[in-house]
């Protein structure tokens, strides 16, 4: 297995000590901290410590990060040999993108007096973009190296602070659970590379591209607290009061809903009724993908169920009838059906975001109306307007994420960053020290069925 | 392994659809957001952002998420082959049962105007509802198919509302972590519907009912997950300030002490003193249960530990010597000894908490019995009365529970739910898909003593 | 595998039943609850019930108890026979050291008219103690008996709060987080007491000092966990306010960096640049160790990634060349190498915590000085003095902890608390029931290179 190629000694250290020291001297240069966590401006004004925002941001922070590091780290162990890599990786490139993410959305989002502040809602905005980063991860999972992931994150984390400029700042976009700029952006960037990275000859890596029972295990804990914290990520960022409890109660709801459509779709669409794990970690998740972008809008929980309801029947189709159709006449080898989570789910989202949006009526939102679509408030423009500009921003993102990842695909595809050869791709052992007892690869384990010995081979 | 009657193709779909379809045109109908979560009626009043129930209430709402979707669905891994059953069958009845519990709750505690209002509080009671019916699950599992446990959901949850609805609306009993409502109830409940559903020849899948090694380690992640949020769960509806803080302070301590009084039995009821993994992954959380009526009461936190000590030795007493007795002569076949865990507990935690509610003065509470028994302190009833109504309210819990779980075990047990064979109960391959090569028994493995030469079979 | 020393049938009960009821008698003599929690207290004073610190503290609470009980249970996990131990012996001694360091930091932090008072703060102060104890049982984790880590808990806690208090509130130290009073501590305690302990045939158990595949993904759970939660542990006891902010966000930033160096140094020091999950799980926690006594104070999101990223590199480079060392030269049998993740890292955390301390000034902190340098601000010392009380409070905990862990691994030592045999080392089936099926140990499969027979065998 050891391959001068897929050598890590020199390339991922250099990669990472540039990169962090990088980091370091632009935070040095342009980060401080905003007025919530510096000791001198926070005690210059007269508040109470309670009225800080940590008591109001914290707890969904966590939830988010726990998404991000267990959620997404976890769902992609199902796997049976790359469980090291999925989580290892994973940990990596999200602690790189995070920093990385801090300075881009930072430099794009207002600085203040030359200086990026930061504090509980940069660590937010942080781990969301690391999330549609962690997302395209998904597609390319197991045919690349760290280096390439990390030049990856480079890219993908500038590309999605622009965007997010655009549509938020520029554009006034609503989208605080980020069907558009995280789930569409990252699922469609994600899709471009994997496409450029095609491999025809993926098949010599076949046998290793499946899971086995206790892979499938471990990608459930994954599963289950996405599927549990949605409801924070979707509020983490909306205005405080109504907007976060809505908004976590419509994800909730979606959800829910979502669940049972996944599980029934399963079973039916299976010859012999039998459920598939893939739909269930995964398809059961559209719910919240979905709601990503209408979930802080008064969507009611009416509403939510039936998004929820359909995203799941969507996702499941997509697994069983569009991913092997994107592989064979796309050639888009897509590991992980991203397309299905967060693709299809985010364009879903996207589209229930502009129609609730062009519905919004005074009648309806009082003057929470201040919160949820200012510019509708201020009567700087309609509601309609406020739904096209919304549909406006969903194609805008789709065509950042659908150059940006052919580019990005691009460089990552130059044969210096240690991509694994076709026969060793979906392997821990290229990149992580596996003992070699541990190579025994029990899956190959069978029993002769006329003498009932154990015999071992594919 | 494929068999007419448990083939899922239509059964599930049919049943998830329906199902999911009667929840959304009842939301359509019935369900709005309450004041916190609308954005008209919350901007309609002067109060500040951070008012707003969200900030007090959601943190402890996802703990109890995590309990459970990742507690009680991993505490129920521990079985060998049944770990996808454990974890999904349990994520798909809680994702039903927390929608239909919103209804039914809402229906019985009172509708504002023909509509249910939700919110946060909601979503904590629609999750200790489903709560039960995990409780119920535990005692049937391996042994139903997951249509059998959506029914078993769908008339447990209207049970449990109208249970719940007793208690504490019309019989003014206190129940803050639900030593009655969820687990004496969902425990009594299960333990009739198994015992309905008996299965004399269940010695069929005797060798599949049991763990091998790394599926008590995935259990041990619902057990922990269960005992450090347990805390959040008796605490997450009581009254806000001194009672919530109290009640998750109670709580801790009882687990703490039931943690070493569990540990020790263990050992002392094992002829080699071997702990033994189902006393640790079950008994040690029987202090959570005893502490769910008094928690919130003045327990003091000698009292909690007294409490969550004897619930440690009760349960491990039951898991030894009391479960293979009741499978023996009474016909019960409690698959996770919901008995010991849930039901003794949750009988005991009733009594503990009719003493301390009797023993209740206004020297203790002084002005904080306003919150702990608005009854007592406005001097509408004595504590010795209210003592009285706990107990009666254990009472007809139990009769709620014994009565409902036979009636819906018959129900159950009508032959066209899909339920598995004797001989293929405990097995996921069932209703999943399980690729052949997983199918592999590893725990079949074993070496020859004499020629050291591997071979496989029972 | 049965043998009349290591038989727990009575000594761990005795222990157990011994202790608790010894807690439990303390409790009811000298605890009660704190003006928060008290029902009559805190409805006597007039004040909103969102004021309680409940609110403030209590989810910072639960971070914490996730790191005791799922991160260093879990992180534990690796050894491939040892998971049972690990995560129940963590258990197991973490609920008795919790109420333990509950008396014992009541009784040295003040009493209040004889009296203990507890409430939110008591039980993260607890967790925290409890932590430096779950730190020490990392060196001599495999070696020891449930009832030589209740005894070493005993001791541990009752000199964690002296020193604790000797720093605290004797000197003035600010260590908000910890790396001395927890991590510099516990480390180098366990150290001392593995010393003492000295196998010179541990040997005889090496084929089962090292990890198997999966149960290196279960150690990532408890990586993961601990990684994403050290902010909330760093900042859980600070001031209320921009304190808190300030520290988890020096945290979160420390721990971002840390995993970048550790994934470059385990790279860089592997001949073949495989990734080493020993590195990965335990060096990329290093930021969170080194920035727990400095992370309350104004070192900027610079300095702390420069804390992390010089963490990550000397705990990768203590894993690879120091811990040899220290076993062949020092006899310092350390099962997880907590010298490289917790007491070199902790030593550095104090040292950064003296510099930054002595660099404080008016016109960094302003107002907020108050809070994180009380007597500086009270012009009692300068924050020359301050940086010196620092220095010198490492070298005080150095004392306790090598002159305590002497002191402890003597008596752990002695023969009476069933200490497993050099050969029996590593071993959960010592303790623990495991089925004779699940004695397998499949690490031992082999195929004959030349027949490709499968044969089992060392």
């Amino acid at each position: 297995m050891a391959d001068a190629n897929t050598n890590m000694r020199l390339k991922l250290p250099i990669t990472c000590f540039i990169l962090e020291i990088i980091l370091i001297i632009l935070f040095g240069v342009l980060v401080e901290y905003d007025e919530e966590t510096d000791a001198k401006k926070w005690h210059h004004s007269n508040h109470s410590q309670y009225d800080n925002d940590f008591y109001y941001r914290y707890p969904s922070f966590q939830d988010v990060h726990v998404m991000i590091f267990i959620g997404f780290g976890f769902l992609m162990t199902f796997l049976q040999r790359y469980g090291f890599s999925s989580v290892g990786f994973n940990f990596l490139i999200a602690a790189f993108a995070l920093q990385w993410a801090t300075l881009m959305q930072g430099f794009f989002h207002g600085m203040h007096g030359g200086k990026i502040h930061v504090g509980v809602e940069s660590m937010i905005n942080a781990d969301f973009c690391t999330g549609s980063v962690l997302i395209s991860f998904g597609a390319v999972l197991g045919k690349t190296s760290p280096v390439q992931l990390l030049v990856m994150a480079v890219f993908e984390v500038t590309l999605f602070a622009v965007n997010e400029f655009i549509l938020l700042s520029i554009l006034g976009t609503k989208d605080a659970g980020g069907s558009m700029t995280i789930h569409t952006f990252g699922a469609y960037f994600g899709l471009m590379v994997t496409r450029v990275l095609y491999r025809p000859n993926l098949d010599k890596s076949k046998h290793k591209n499946s899971s086995v029972y206790h892979s499938d295990l471990f990608a459930m804990i994954g599963t289950l607290y996405l599927w549990m914290f949605w409801p924070s990520f979707n509020s983490a960022i909306t205005a405080h009061g109504d907007d976060q409890h809505r908004t976590a109660l419509n994800t909730y709801y979606s959800l829910a809903a979502c669940t049972l459509s996944t599980y029934a779709m399963s079973a039916l669409t299976a010859h012999d009724g039998k459920l598939d794990m893939v739909h269930i970690q995964n398809a059961a998740l559209a719910g919240g993908v979905a709601a990503g972008t209408a979930g802080e809008m008064m969507l009611t929980p009416f509403g939510s169920m039936i998004v929820g309801f359909l995203a799941g029947i969507i996702s499941v189709l997509g697994y069983k009838y569009l991913s092997p159709i994107l592989e064979s006449k796309l050639k888009i080898q897509d590991t992980c059906g991203i397309h299905n989570l967060h693709g299809m789910p985010g364009v879903m989202g996207a589209i229930v975001g502009a129609v609730t949006a062009s519905l919004a009526t005074i009648e309806i939102y009082g003057n929470g109306m201040e919160e949820v679509f200012p510019d509708v408030a201020d009567n700087k423009r309609t509601a309609s307007y406020q739904g096209a500009i919304q549909a406006i921003s969903l194609a805008v993102t789709l065509g950042f994420a659908l150059v940006g990842g052919l580019l990005v695909g691009f460089i990552m595809k130059l044969p210096i960053f240690g991509a694994p050869s076709d026969a060793s791709c979906f392997e821990d052992s290229i990149y992580w020290e596996v003992s070699s007892k541990k190579l025994l690869d029990t899956s190959k384990l069978c029993i002769c069925p006329q003498c009932q010995r154990l015999s071992y081979g594919s």
